[in-house]
């Protein structure tokens, strides 16, 4: 029998057409989810027992090449999702929020600046219970495959580490979404986050940054847009590494694991030589009293990398990065992603590389991160999983 | 006769106490100019005819081991000032604004948030005005040594450019300075600075961005926020590039020449590699059709780095930056630069390196860029450069 490779995708997403997440609601948010949603689709609330589908979304979920079988409605049908995990080799994953637009119930970026919609905070906190409750319904149909995200709104510190105790029991255990920007918040070097970091390191949840909107306030529809975001856009995404590490959280979190996830990973042996080499200026002499170890050493000891669709080129990084650091991801169902061609995007990365290399970075590292059982996944993997020889 | 290197700072500053300027204003907003630095010295307005010191910024001038000889005051003092550069070895300079703090006026920082005190644009332009004026002076007392940089406010374009041509013609040949941040501006990439590139373009004029506060409103004075700055201001900084890149401003304007300083080098292999993938990427058909050089290739054609006081193993990367791009500085009078003990420093960075290489980066890059005349200066150099021999 062929051996094949256990894949886990550390970045895959989700998200539901906006009726579907009116029954996870309270009831008391159900009347203004729909007034809502109903203006954003068009421009008129919904009426109670209306369902209002956002075509454009539904479009998109159609789109290219995947319309035949319509795959990517996996992102919010669960039998259509297995499916195309199954097709494309993929044992399991970890899902983030959002497909294709950011679709979370009050949670929508206005598409000229790329800030948040300013919604009331009580009702993105609701929009995200909401979207956890749909979530963790999506993920119990299949438990062993299936990591979801948490997301919460971090205006209510108490309130976003209850949320986070309350999805993870509901069964979420892909730790928690730190968005990469804090909007209107303070920065995350500032204490009033600690309760979150404590909670996560407590539970064992990895605090994971993905980027989003990021930086496009500044672009506007100005010419060079679209490179200028996709050049900028990882850095804005790591923006709450550098902070959690100079603030010291991850001296005083010891456990608390760190995921940076679709912001590549090119970036990260010279930025931590540049900060190690910070690390050591004369003028540090009273922050090194604070962090006995140097920025590599937390990264080595609290961080890794989702990587996602990474190329050769950062795979040749491997051990500057850590071997252990590195996650790949398919970014399912998203256009730019490796889905529906993941056995072909996987030998352009990874051809001629080390089996047991590509193994770690292709499902071992997120298995280990996001506590994935490796042995119940084996004999799906024997039967889905790209074949070993095919990437030699 | 020991040989001598001829060594162009890439990264000076030069500001004035506050009543120094007032004379270089035009006469409508002398009243206004007293109004706002008094405001800031002492919470009052000043009175026609007096003269009010600012202790703080005198104080910080008066600083550490060179009290004595009072040499930080060569940011105002052309005597002191040209002391200064032969003791420490430096035939001549490329002169920014400020020193210590961002000290003209009209173009305060808030200490606390980073960004520009709201001034009217107005009294901004006529401070950038009063400050070229003065510059201008100041350099007058050694035109062979000293290459001022022209400061003006982007609110108004068409008077922006006509300050330009102006202080150019008065005998700042250093360029423009280009801020890092836009503020409240449209940001780079807009068509409305066509005439500005334009402008520096047919003056043979570089386009210069130095750091300031940028990104500091983010940290406050939460844990961590020094560190955090200097782990992002070089980012920050080239910020402008990637947008004038992007925009297509290096393919339009074929001749212009763009300058990063003091912003480290170490990201530029990087950065320029995954600029160059992005282009290739297959979205990007259009792009490339405006674009029809690699990113890398625009650099090599343009842009020019003041990497400052550079580390050994950013000269390490020379040959991936450009051994022809990178240019020395000194940042005197500023504290976490070199002077007094460039000697050293040079050692530091470019002990044992083949000496035709040092050359080209200590000063031979500068003069290409900022026209010095290099037959002139042969003299002054052979005199009080660093021997050749003191860092083989």
């Amino acid at each position: 029998m062929a051996q094949r490779h256990l894949v886990i995708s550390a970045d895959c997403h989700a998200a539901a057409p906006w009726p579907d997440y009116e029954p996870y609601f309270e009831k008391r948010h159900r009347s203004p989810f729909r007034d809502w949603y109903g203006a954003r689709v068009e421009r008129r609330p919904v009426r109670p027992g209306e369902r209002l589908f956002d075509e454009k979304f539904l479009d998109q979920m159609d789109e290219a090449q995947e319309v035949e079988r319509g795959g990517r409605r996996g992102a919010w049908d669960p039998e259509k999702r297995i499916a195309e995990l199954d097709a494309d080799g993929v044992a399991a994953e970890v899902i983030f929020p959002a497909a294709e637009s950011f679709h979370v119930p009050f949670h929508g970026y206005r598409p000229t600046t790329g800030r948040l919609d300013p919604q009331p905070r009580e009702l993105r906190a609701a929009g995200a219970r909401a979207y956890n409750r749909w979530l963790a319904d999506l993920c119990s149909h299949n438990p062993q495959r299936c990591a979801g995200v948490v997301m919460v709104d971090y205006a209510d510190v108490d309130a976003a580490v209850e949320e986070i105790r309350r999805a993870s029991r509901e069964g979420l255990r892909g730790g928690v979404l730190l968005p990469a920007e804090w909007d209107d918040l303070p920065s995350y070097n500032h204490p009033r986050y600690q309760p979150v970091w404590s909670a996560c390191e407590e539970l064992g949840l990895p605090v994971n940054t993905h980027p989003l909107g990021s930086g496009r306030e500044a672009y506007g529809d100005l010419p060079g847009a679209t490179p200028i975001f996709l050049s900028e856009v990882k850095w804005f995404a790591h923006r709450p590494f550098t902070f959690l590490l100079w603030a010291g959280v991850f001296e005083r979190h010891p456990r608390l694991r760190f995921v940076l996830t679709e912001q590549m990973a090119d970036w990260i042996p010279e930025t931590l030589t540049y900060f190690d080499d910070l690390y050591e200026r004369p003028i540090f002499a009273q922050i090194r009293q604070g962090l006995p170890l140097k920025p590599s050493e937390y990264w080595r000891r609290q961080c890794y990398v989702g990587a996602s669709f990474l190329q050769a080129r950062e795979f040749e990084m491997r051990h500057a990065i850590g071997l252990d650091k590195i996650m790949w991801g398919s970014d399912y169902p998203h256009a730019e992603g490796t889905w529906p061609h993941t056995r072909e995007k996987l030998r352009e990365t990874f051809g001629g590389c080390p089996e047991a290399e590509v193994g770690q970075v292709v499902g071992g590292n997120a298995a280990r991160v996001y506590d994935f059982d490796l042995e119940a996944l084996a004999p799906l993997a024997a039967r889905i999983g790209p074949e070993v020889s095919a990437l030699a």
